[in-house]
């Protein structure tokens, strides 16, 4: 492999998001190519200041920070790197583990849902999550409610089991391994570690702030063969784990619960989209796949949106441009792009110019901050220049 | 139309079932022929008793006794009749009415559940049913619980409206009109019959005896387009209702409930096996169709069944047999049907006989009590001889 030291600079590059970052490693081959193209780049790209890229030393530090806190990174194409998760186009470039790595490729379920969880719902959690554990790995997001639920039961599974496989669970949290949020689940974080994975992708010391919990929700989507839902009301984050997993071709579960507490909404709606009706371990049991689907719940209005492109970036962003026709290209493709996602394929089309053409200079806009990239080869205007 | 009091005669007669009385009007066109043919049918199909048949003078008392309560009956074949009823393969020859007729052929929804249901569950049975009864008639059991609740939340309903047909509700009834049950509903009869209609097959004076509740679920049943189960036991009647209903290509509408309570096991399944998940009564009117469909949920293990035929019984019930064919007939058949129900069209491809011929003796061993009839074209042993 490349040099993880590089690898890092690269990903703790603030205008480097997950998916700029395969197209960079796509284009260049390297990490360290990447890094020394990356000013040029960004300048093309209209940015009004030069990337800010770690130094070695800041990496190193990274690096051994993580190690003496008895954590490792894993990267993207790394062996260890769990398979379903890769196949997010904007999986993490790399992940900080605590505990057992190999345990992210194994069979998992995901179970989320309120964190002012009733009673009920917590105890559901919990079953569900002991009665799963002895077959599958239990991942939820460490979070009051049902989260710490449904880690507690399959802790409590694997307590009563022979195998040392069962009851295993895998914490996806929001900030840094070494930042346990909410701060009471400390204790249940370091039972977690000792006896399944606590995975983060922000570095050590990242207090989790409201636009990690998105990003932490899809990597438990990309994780898990299947998710749960338990208590979710309309528009919570649990729902937009729920979307994210249907978009990566997982199968979804919901419990059921009665219309007359807001906290079913969620969940019931999405049985009415397609969700399996869960009551117990066996209905998860008798519709999970062994491989992610490619498609996702396609009766859903809350889902009809453009799906996550799976695996890797499409060839053409390791293809060389002319040089003419990327001076053509950079005059006439930002007056193409707006704040609406439009798809790589339908600026080359309109602008009639080689798509390699276009994806190169989409990455220069991109490192300019001027553009974002979003799954399904999707680009759209920064909120702000 | 045939005279009524011969019809009557002839439905009040214990060996001649819904659908033995369809067979013999359709074999000898008038209920007057079908009397006079009664006891050679029953002798020749091993009968030990003399069928009893009401005599005219019993029929008059019971139809001046129905007058004079109020009530009038309407039969299988009268224009009054409720055309979707009439679909049941086993539709009740004749019904007695307390109150509006018109108002059977009106669009409706079944609301069953739970006699013992929550208090919530009464709550959302008694609010669907009011936000549902602009538009629909809601037709319920009169039985405690869920049934009731529908009934006044439909009542109430009419209350705030100015339409004449808002809030109308029925009450289909297992034993005779005279007869409320159970005994503390007797002013919601009341009031149902004054506002809606109250619907019985038995005459008056039959006190419910708990083989009439079947026949009592399948005319809800038959009555609507929708049915919705809010708090249904596994086992319970709610489901057999659901069963009837989703046979005779009814929609089926569930309430989900949490897994913790066994009083939404029943609903819980009916969603699982494809019923609409439902909260509101936006559910309900955006997935009511016009008129009965001709296929129920196939996807549901509990209902892969034989469905019940539709319309009119085949027309083979009307045709003569041979003599000679019918003797050979007469000996061949009884040893070809046991305690499983089998079709009549398997039974005539395994005696190689004339369908003519074959439904001719089924007739007789029918009326001679030896062979149940059933729904889907389908005979069986009776349980006792």
């Amino acid at each position: 492999m490349d040099d993880p030291i590089d690898r890092l600079r690269l990903i703790r590059t603030e205008s480097v998001g997950p998916i700029t970052y395969r197209r960079l490693m796509a284009r260049f081959r390297s990490a360290a190519e990447a890094i020394h193209a990356l000013p040029g780049l960004a300048a093309a790209g209209g940015a009004t200041f030069t990337p800010k890229i770690p130094t070695r030393a800041e990496a190193e530090r990274e690096l051994a920070a993580l190690r003496k806190f008895g954590a490792q990174l894993i990267f993207l194409d790394q062996p260890g790197y769990p398979e379903f998760l890769a196949q997010l186009a904007d999986a993490p470039p790399a992940l900080a583990v605590l505990g057992d790595v190999a345990l992210l490729s194994a069979p998992a379920v995901g179970i989320v849902g309120a964190r002012n969880a009733s009673a009920n719902g917590m105890r559901l959690a919990e079953d569900l999550a002991t009665n799963l554990s002895p077959k599958l790995t239990i991942i939820s997001g460490l979070a009051r409610g049902i989260d710490a639920a449904a880690h507690r039961g399959a802790l409590r599974g694997g307590a009563h089991q022979t195998s040392t496989r069962a009851g295993r669970t895998i914490a996806v949290i929001a900030g840094g391994l070494d930042v346990p949020y909410p701060p009471e689940h400390d204790k249940l974080q370091a039972e977690i570690a000792a006896n399944g994975a606590v995975v983060a992708e922000a570095p050590l010391g990242t207090a989790p702030l409201a636009r990690h919990f998105p990003k932490r929700n899809r990597i438990i989507a990309g994780l898990v063969l299947g998710l749960v839902v338990i208590e979710a009301a309309a528009q919570s984050g649990s729902l937009l784990t729920a979307r994210l997993a249907n978009e990566a071709g997982r199968e979804l579960f919901a419990v059921p619960g009665s219309p007359l507490d807001p906290r079913s909404k969620g969940a019931n709606d999405l049985i009415r989209q397609g969700a399996h009706l869960t009551e117990t371990a066996e209905d998860i049991f008798a519709n999970l796949p062994d491989h992610p689907g490619r498609e996702g719940l396609s009766r859903d209005p809350l889902f009809q949106r453009v799906n996550a492109g799976f695996g890797e970036p499409p060839p053409v962003w390791a293809e060389p441009a002319d040089g003419a026709e990327l001076s053509r290209a950079r005059r006439r493709i930002p007056g193409l792009i707006g704040a609406d996602p439009v798809t790589v394929d339908e600026i080359a089309r309109r602008c009639q110019l080689s798509t390699a053409a276009v994806a190169a200079v989409l990455l220069e806009l991109e490192l300019g901050g001027r553009v974002e990239s979003l799954p399904g080869n999707r680009v759209a205007l920064t909120a702000s220049p």
